[in-house]
């Protein structure tokens, strides 16, 4: 047998607890699968003192996490202290300089960093392994990066964020408006106080960038994504989408398309009919397109200690069984340059919710102007009849359009507004259909 | 870079030629992925002058599969012939005894000589790798064996064949029988000319059977499964399911039941909520239940040459790569025997269709029957009410009882056959409800 991995654990919130615990009540289940004993030997976190219900003495006491990761008491270094700067990168530059795999379940390190620390690792030899950082429990990194090997990935759209989708749910289930699922979303811990990061589509975004250079080989980069949050969508959408036979989901999409990457992180409606609109809750899914398989969906768990500490501890078994790839799925020399699809090249379905100002004529008025732009339609809803005569209220039409290029369909929208005939800002949604 | 790895692809049906096509076109993404060239050498099948559509001039050409297992002019066999015995046997084994990785699609080899051949592969350091002998182009095996490492497992259950996935969804759909969608499946080129290996469920035990090595590091022992197919559901049967809000799936199920495995193969009732009732057609899917993970669902192609040879050039991938794993997981000498929960010990829910005589009080006698030995219910639906006399006719009950014993149900249903108040055997199907 060879000679105990010893692993060095940085951040001891809920997943580094987790990891330590699941490595200790797994030993001997690793120890079969791996062929190896793994021990860990060193802690570091930020006070010796706080409680977590976990005996530490065990283990060599870091409060620097820079001088674990560097320290020969450890072979491998596990990263779960999270920010994408700071003692995070520090300790995980410092690892890989000495040589060190290093194991992180931090996807703003990587989606900011990582194209620098792959390079770091490949010129030391050493792994750096990343499944718990996108898609918790789920094993997405693994799948595109090794199980799919032999496919042209096409496309890889995925439910990435369980706040959102859990927000969504809600909304879609009860009908309530978005901060009102978002206050309890706050309340059962899905949410942070500041919502932001999530409900912006932005945790989405660094996820999908990760998968992006897995599934494309091209260079990470996560400023080449369009961005849009949930905090728009309203239960006027929720239930329209529900009687055309749509969800909403904030997915982000990547695709690729020619030479280029089409990459957008968005509220999208799914047919109901989809693996995707199946997901409800906090639950993540990934579906990857592919010319092989075709359609793979991954469905599980995208968040929570236990889940991450899955990721975490499989990455820490590949490390001891000894499998070595390049950290991007390819050298990241090799990698090519992101070459961006403006979103406003966009083509596909859209639905569009407008608020018409109750006149005669107006909807026929809105629908020669998307004509003009060789915009058609796969449905009309208008729920009340407009009324005739010179009232000054509003009817809302919910349109389906046919596959149409974004920038035609933002023209007729100008054009419509300017006309005068609708109240408010239109609302949009791209549709997904595969 | 290391030196190539030479590739003898042994059989060129479907899959070997796409395994073929797909080293070849993805040829440069490989080496990429891999860090070495990826050539196949040599080829080997029952006929060279078959229309294949393929180029065979740059490989060398074997009428003896075990001669090109044996040749030095391949590092690694990919067997594509299927069969348990015989040739496909005897070429595995001579390239493991020469120390030469195997790659393997064939379900039936390995549920039948796993053990031996995965001892024969752990004496000459080689591996032995089949992803593609279970769901297809789903990445089950390397979830199972390497995303989930850091998990006690607690069950895994799928719809492993597409066939009967296929003719159970047109018969739900359709409102058809059996013998009509097993026509319809057979013109499409989804079911054999002789369809018992699907339809009679031993396909999916091989399958099972593979899994629940995996899963639980025990003996591979295909005789453990209790094994039932699709032949007796009838499309009364899928109405009443959807009616109570279930849809009828033949599942492959392995649980771990304290020291035992309960592992059964048979048409089940699952809530149409769940991951694997949203499955229609040929699809596979596997839902893995696990501590860390809790629920994983995977969905994806489960045959078809192009899934299956996206699988085998994984494993082709891994094996370039250096990936080095016991071929079960754990060393064979280290997997527990598997010990059997008989499946009369099976605990659970129940759907049950009676044709009860029309006589007045069948319906109370029955229930009173169950009762006595325990036996409630969940529902009970009797579409038409008995009439009163003397009659004849039949009425059809269906029943779904709560978590009951299957001895004890057994028992119930003899007495209530006893009884006379049923026409014919009653149908029973076991729910999961996850």
């Amino acid at each position: 047998m060879l000679s105990p991995l010893r692993v060095g654990v940085a951040g001891l919130g809920t997943v580094g607890t987790s990891v330590l615990r699941r490595l200790d009540g797994q030993s001997g289940a690793l120890r079969q699968r791996t062929g190896r004993d793994i021990v860990v030997t060193a802690v570091a976190a930020r006070s010796r003192d706080k409680d977590r219900d976990l005996d530490l003495t065990p283990f060599q006491w870091f409060d620097d996490p820079v001088a674990m990761a560097r320290s020969s008491q450890i072979d491998l270094f596990v990263e779960l202290m999270g920010g994408s700067e700071g003692e995070a990168k520090r300790a995980v530059q410092a690892a890989l300089e000495s040589g060190k795999p290093v194991v992180t379940a931090n996807k703003a390190l990587l989606a900011h960093h990582g194209m620098a620390l792959a390079r770091l690792a490949e010129a030391n030899h050493a792994a750096l392994a990343f499944e718990a950082s996108v898609a918790g429990g789920i094993p997405i990194v693994k799948t595109l990066r090794e199980g799919l090997a032999g496919n042209q990935v096409e496309s890889v759209q995925g439910i990435l964020n369980g706040t959102c989708n859990y927000i969504l749910t809600r909304m879609e289930e009860e009908g309530l408006g978005f901060a009102q699922c978002l206050d309890e979303a706050q309340r059962l811990g899905y949410a942070e106080a500041d919502p932001s990061f999530d409900v912006d589509g932005f945790d989405t975004a660094h996820k999908l960038a990760i998968l992006a250079t897995l599934a494309f080989g091209v260079a990470l980069d996560i400023s080449s994504l369009h961005v849009e949050g949930i905090r728009g969508i309203t239960p006027a959408d929720l239930s329209a989408a529900h009687e055309l036979g749509y969800r909403i989901k904030l997915l982000g999409i990547a695709r690729r398309s020619e030479n280029r990457i089409d990459g957008r992180v968005h509220p999208t409606m799914v047919p109901k009919s989809s693996a995707l609109a199946q997901v409800g809750g906090v639950t993540n899914a990934v579906t990857i397109y592919a010319d092989a398989v075709r359609e793979l969906t991954l469905i599980g768990p995208g968040a929570g200690g236990e889940a991450t500490a899955s990721a975490v501890v499989a990455d820490i078994a590949d490390i001891a069984r000894g499998v070595r790839s390049a950290p991007l799925g390819m050298p990241v020399d090799e990698l090519e340059p992101t070459r961006v699809m403006p979103v406003r090249e966009h083509e596909g379905g859209y639905y569009i919710r407008l608020n018409v100002r109750d006149t005669p004529g107006a909807v026929a008025r809105i629908a020669t102007r998307m004509a003009e732009r060789g915009i058609s339609f796969e449905s009309i809803v208008q729920k009340q009849a407009p009324r005739r005569g010179g009232e000054s209220g509003t009817v809302p039409v919910v349109l389906i359009t046919h596959r149409t290029h974004e920038s035609a369909l933002g023209a007729a929208l100008d054009a419509v507004t300017i006309d005068g005939y609708i109240a408010d800002k239109p609302q949009v949604m791209r549709i997904e259909s595969r």
